[in-house]
């Protein structure tokens, strides 16, 4: 056997090697520590090092992008030694930087197409007026709106009674110089006058930022970006879960919450607060005063829609589930109760149904599916699972209740993609010793949804679980142990977490997670189904929801919450429904389009019939009961020697 | 000298008198007794008898109208026996009658042009609507939009969120049966969708009333009708001192407090009250619920409107006199804090300027005089004297400040035209004694505008004063006496009156009257020069303000308040403003005429320059410094032996 010169970058010398010699056993040889946490099994591409001269033959590119290869990475555990070659071993910090998205607060472009002065509904202006005099008489407000005429051709203004009391002090406080600040567009009223939200005293620069605000209310995640309408940027960001969580984790629970006596203002009180309290967040990081704030978009599904404008819900629970309002009007935020400029145009965006929201309507334009000619999947992968298929010319959509465990709820130790959360973990096939990544780099206080699906893939693909989701009590681990609800795995133990406590997963969590993933794969398998167009056809998935775009796509087809596709076709988006209502609070053609989606939209029952429920007992299992549709796991787990086949028999 | 035969139907036999006796001595002869307050000198009226057959010489028709004379009535102190005749004494009651416009709450006929269907902007509509099922999720508010679109044609709704809020309780409630109440105007917007006002569970029927209310906001008084929309019937009035007249009684004094801490505010809720009250306790006469009044039209001169509103009103005030806001925006009346419905439309009517406001604008309109060729003089005799000139081709407008005196305010013994209030006075030229007529024929409590133009008039002819409104102490009667503020008249003794005391008239009263007649005097007249048109050139004097329509022209005329012109030029129209309010009310074309009159009127500033002060300062004698403006009232002077020149030669 031929024998080769391995040059590791960190070592000291070269090491000789025979030909098929793991590039990880070379590295060892030179002395040289390459991390492996999933056990050398190819499956966390933590140990790709850059083969820089020379070639080695890769076994598994799994973990690697298409960049990755062509730029020479290979994983250490999955390629041998052919020839001499020379390998750079990328400094641990590099390799958490490739495989992890930017986690800094989601950098949003403004949108090319984007012209304030043309798209822009909210306009600042200032005006000198004319003062009057015995011999003109005018009364302010019609001096203001004569002038406002003659520089714009903006005829008659609304305003409301606490501007009229309050102009005449500004007129003489400004010496008749003042700023007004208007909304050129009701959305509820094509042909309505503009609306007058406030007039300052003398004149302001253009560098002064108007402050707008998108916020995406999810049934567990509050989202509020703050935006400058003058420039567009966004310019900080905040997210909390819904206070209305500790009345329901659900819509269902929280409308039947909200049909109680009081509920209904207590829940509006809660979202309220949250939303409240974000704004102020994101105001103090930028020294704004909330006050200044003149516009809200908001999205969230209708429920969230509903309670957060104390509109009764019941309906959307009860059959035949039709909502109160789907085309919300505008109102101001003094009557919605939003602590931004009382005057401060509210404009919540239209949904389709019941289970179909104003987040999907904003999801979809901020997902471009509505304009192009690709047969597009859209998944919002939050409580509600809601599921759009189509392309520029037809639209479908459906929903099914999938719960919040993607989104760290219902899950002992879930919690929200920050500090502190497990977003990645690797588990070791031969020691079934966990490895893992935390936001921040601190001690572990959780696990987010991207944590739990890796956890969850792990657990199947080194035999920890069965296809059932049942922890494998024979495996000789002292990770897997019997806990107070059953068996549970360790994830870290106390001293190593943030809580003091053994961070584990139960089957009761394990359950939850599969009964969100099964509902997101039957949503979606079904309503291609309806359309007949067979999964495969789809040309490019998008997913939208707050933590969808940490997601492992690798891992998440793993468990079956994904179809079974080359992952190029795969495109996270992050939160498409706060980014669709920034979209909205910034262009008018956005927000046209936006109602045109949800009046497009056909809307899906899936509630009408027993084929939803029969593809969500099917998903049920890791990753389906019928392997046949996951191909790709399939042969890893031939490859892994099938621990399914192995617990599954010790199972039964 | 001949003998005739005079036959009373009072009296047994018939008396024979000689040519030329008085029938009042044929009468006392008879042993018929006719009242003769005024002794005799032809001014009360009150001694008018009916010659049936045969005839008498009039000496004086001053007190009869063309219709009186043409029925064969003479006064009997003022006209003597040429031949037999026989004379009919109508009973006191008939004469009261004759003599006192019907004061039972003036009955306002619907306009004959007026069309529920096609003028109003009110509407009540019974809709049924398809319950939704799982083929037809529509939401609640699109469908009810659909159905009304198929069954009206009106498209877009707007809608308050209150009402959405109990939008699906209604429907179900209904069995999806409902009344709707909508708005189908703006007046600030003429493409604004119409309003949802209410929805209601259930039918109604076309004969349940559907409530509005006109609203007069006067310096002095506030008048409010309750208006049945369906009908256009005003179904009940209540009027009041307006709340705010204890923080001062003119304007001026008002818009000082309203600049105090705290003093707006304090207004607004005083007139809120008053108004609230008002309304309450018309629709308790007819057991209506406030609360389901859904339109208010509000007129009021410019400053009341600023201070119901709580805009700052200081403007008004202060050179160059202008107001905050003429043409004032729709608002509700939860906004406003009216105690109606909280969403029902409130139309505060438009004004033209400072001191020429809604009252006017509304009260052309119900004079008719923006829509007549004859040229007009319209006065609103109320704290504010405002005078407009015109016809159908143009209208010019002033205003002074007459002060509250007419209504009853700034007088030690004023007060409204209600029950108890002394409103017409008659002296005896030979005794001095006064005889009065009292509303509601109790113990008298004071005077209201009209008794006071009486009383004044009655004082000036029989010389208890002088020209200059001084009071004549140098006659013999034990009615003049010292008081404590100078000399004065007693009215009524203690005993005859309500409030135990003295009733009595002071110098301090009489030049509070002087001052408001001059005012109002100097106001017409000025503006006539202004336009270069002689007072004789107008065809009629139209007359509105509360007390307006029971006021005696000859005794106005006497103190010169009103111009000295033939007596059917001469037309009371009452409260024109809450009239004005009212057509507005019921009628989108009056509305619009409103507003049309608003604009046309050309104000003339009356500050700008002296003319107005010097024809003030000559106004304020009686009845005028130049004897030449006032030829009948010279004439009278001369026959009753000229009292001004005694009185004036006794004060010289």
């Amino acid at each position: 056997m031929a024998e080769h010169s391995v040059v590791f970058d960190l070592a000291d010398q070269a090491v000789r090697v025979n030909t098929g010699t793991l590039l990880s056993e070379a590295a060892q040889l030179a002395g040289v520590e390459i991390s492996q946490p999933c056990g050398g099994q190819g499956r966390c591409g933590r140990c790709a090092v850059q083969v820089v001269t020379g070639s080695a033959r890769r076994r598994s590119t799994l973990r690697l992008s298409p960049e990755d290869i062509a730029n020479g990475y290979v994983l250490a555990c999955q390629s041998v030694v052919e020839g001499d070659i020379e390998v750079v071993v990328p400094p641990q910090e590099k390799i958490e930087r490739r495989l992890t998205t930017d986690r800094t607060a989601a950098e949003v472009t403004v949108p090319t197409w984007y012209d304030f002065d043309r798209d822009q509904s909210i306009h600042r202006l200032n005006l000198t007026i004319n003062p009057p005099s015995m011999d003109d008489q005018t009364d302010d407000w019609g001096r203001l709106q004569t002038t406002l005429r003659q520089h714009t051709g903006i005829g008659d203004l609304q305003v409301s009674l606490e501007t009229l009391r309050k102009l005449s002090n500004v007129l003489r406080e400004g010496d008749w110089t003042v700023t007004l600040i208007l909304d050129s567009l009701s959305w509820d009223c094509a042909n309505c006058p503009a609306r007058l939200i406030d007039v300052l005293p003398g004149q302001v620069t253009e560098e002064t930022p108007l402050w707008g605000v998108a916020i995406d209310i999810g049934t567990t995640t509050v989202t509020v970006w703050l935006v400058d309408l003058v420039t567009g940027e966004v310019r900080a960001q905040a997210s909390e879960y819904n206070g209305q969580i500790s009345r329901g984790e659900d819509v269902i629970s929280r409308i039947i919450y909200s049909g109680k006596n009081g509920g209904s203002q207590h829940l509006r009180a809660l979202v309220l607060e949250t939303i409240n309290e974000l704004v102020e967040r994101a105001c103090k990081r930028v020294l704004a005063d909330p006050k200044d704030i003149v516009k809200a978009n908001i999205a969230g599904n209708s429920t969230m829609m509903h309670l957060f404008l104390g509109i009764p819900s019941t309906s959307i629970r009860l059959a035949p589930f039709v909502t109160v309002v789907n085309h919300i009007p505008t109102y101001l935020a003094g009557e919605v109760g939003l602590a931004i400029h009382p005057n401060a145009t509210v404009d919540c965006l239209p949904g389709v149904a019941s289970y179909v929201g104003a987040d999907i309507s904003a999801g979809v334009l901020s997902s471009g599916m509505d304009d192009t000619e690709k047969l597009t999947l859209f998944l919002d992968v939050g409580t509600n699972g809601e599921t759009v298929l189509g392309s520029r010319e037809w639209l479908v959509t459906c929903a099914c209740s999938a719960g919040p465990a993607f989104e760290g709820a219902g899950v002992t130790y879930g919690m929200r993609a920050t500090k502190g959360a497990i977003e990645e973990v690797w588990i070791n096939s031969n020691t079934l010793e966990p490895t893992y990544r935390v936001i921040g780099g601190i001690k572990p206080r959780g696990l987010c949804g991207s944590g739990l699906i890796s956890l969850l893939a792990e657990m199947f693909m080194t035999g920890v679980v069965d296809k059932g989701g049942h922890i494998n009590t024979n495996v000789d681990s002292k990770r897997i142990r019997e806990g107070e609800h059953g068996p549970e795995y360790v994830i870290a133990w106390a001293d190593e977490c943030a809580g003091g406590k053994d961070l584990v997963i139960t089957y009761v969590d394990i359950d939850n997670l599969l009964r969100a993933k099964a509902a997101i794969y039957a949503g979606f398998s079904v309503l291609a189904e309806s359309v007949g167009i067979p999964l495969e056809s789809v040309e490019q998935v998008l997913i939208g929801g707050s933590f969808g775009k940490y997601i492992n796509v690798e891992k998440a087809i793993q468990i079956g919450l994904l179809p079974d596709m080359p992952w190029e076709r795969f495109k996270f988006l992050g939160n498409t429904s706060v980014r669709g209502a920034y979209f909205g609070l910034l262009s008018i053609q956005s927000r046209e389009n936006i109602k045109a989606i949800a009046s497009r939209m056909t809307y899906i029952e899936l509630s009408a019939d027993n084929t939803f429920y029969e593809a969500f007992m099917s998903a049920l299992f890791l990753p389906h009961t019928d392997l046949n549709k996951f191909p790709s796991v399939e042969v890893m787990l031939e490859k892994n020697g099938n621990p399914i086949k192995t617990s599954v028999e010790k199972g039964g």
